[in-house]
């Protein structure tokens, strides 16, 4: 049998590529996502459309209250979603400690399917202003984890793996398309209406759009008007 | 104007003392429960009156789905609960990476709050059997923490603070009893019925009137039948 692996899958094109890496590897992958009140539910549709395209054994939806928490412009509606171009630094789109929360429950849910693989699409190159996002991050996190849990305790580590961390978009894009990824299924806008229908304007349209093109593919993506 | 903490507040005795510590310390409060499918919800109710009790800035409550990921006594009906004693080992009331997800919550509610310092009521002495209640997981939890948000990454870092780790219950409730702790409004039943009342047989309630009683205090919980 082969072993399982928790998969955070958001519906949009990072971790889509990431769950058919995975199930190249040879895991059997438990697929999570989260309601976390985020303004672009439909990605949640996009995410159950992704995990029955790849056969994955088992989706889940987790909801989750880091909406309630504040602070960052997905989840709180008082702050505006920027459409001016990617900046530098943190943007204001970062969610305080979303992949910890993420993660955590990825890691509770590994720890009872018996899985000792997690995958993540977390991405340092185009998400350079997410602390989150980086190697480093993801190596304490690991560390953290084979400290927190009884199975890890004795003597079955965790492994977060991270596919993706050193790609750009273009080279993330070519991955899953060689491996057969249907990307209009995903949505990455950030202000995605019910329908996925995206924005074209908004960061993550934006490097999304910029990523087929120097894939040199056509971008399937579903704009509107 | 007095820095803001995280507390983590369970309605056990443990995080009730760890509260009054904070406060000792000069921090202003901001409380953080869990509704996690726990059979004793009762503790809910305590952590509210504990709160308010001590003065608390915020009290808040946040909604997680523990209980879907199964594994535990303390939120999978189908395992029971253990009246036979303490055993050796890691116990089956054990909740997968249970404070690792509500130590994530405090981390982002934290730094939404600007607060840096995060205080749980982990206990490495009673609780040996599990494995996050160790010094070394906090401090790698404290670690991860402080490459995983904006605010470390600018300069200010967060502490874990577990002032009880080395405690055994005798001295908490010593402690906790110096700091003006009114018990009778915490409950530690693993098996609390609604009104609170406590079934005096589980391992959280032996620990809890042992301690009582090596503390040569009263205890003033509040026993079923």
């Amino acid at each position: 049998m082969n072993p399982r692996a928790v998969i955070l899958l958001s519906g949009g094109l990072d971790s889509a590529t990431v769950l058919a890496i995975a199930r190249e590897q040879g895991f059997r992958c438990y697929c999570l996502s989260f309601d976390y009140g985020q303004r672009h539910s439909a990605e949640l549709a996009a995410a159950a459309r992704v995990a029955a395209a790849q056969c994955a054994a088992e989706h889940r939806v987790a909801r989750i209250d880091i909406g309630a928490l504040g602070g960052s412009a997905l989840t709180d509606t008082r702050i505006e979603v920027p459409v001016d171009g990617v900046g530098a630094g943190i943007p204001v789109t970062y969610v305080p400690a979303r992949n910890t929360i993420m993660l955590s429950y990825a890691l509770g849910w590994a720890e009872v399917l018996g899985a000792q693989d997690i995958f993540v699409g977390v991405n340092a190159v185009d998400y350079s202003g997410y602390p989150d996002c980086r190697p480093e991050y993801i190596a304490a996190f690991e560390q953290m984890a084979n400290l927190a849990t009884k199975v890890a305790v004795e003597g079955k580590p965790f492994h977060i793996r991270a596919p993706l961390i050193n790609l750009g978009k273009a080279a993330i894009i070519a991955e899953g398309h060689r491996l057969g990824v249907d990307y209009a299924l995903t949505v990455s806008c950030y202000q995605a209406d019910l329908a996925g229908l995206a924005c074209g304007v908004c960061d993550s349209c934006r490097l999304r759009h910029a990523g087929f093109a120097a894939a040199t593919l056509p971008d399937p993506t579903r704009y509107r008007g």
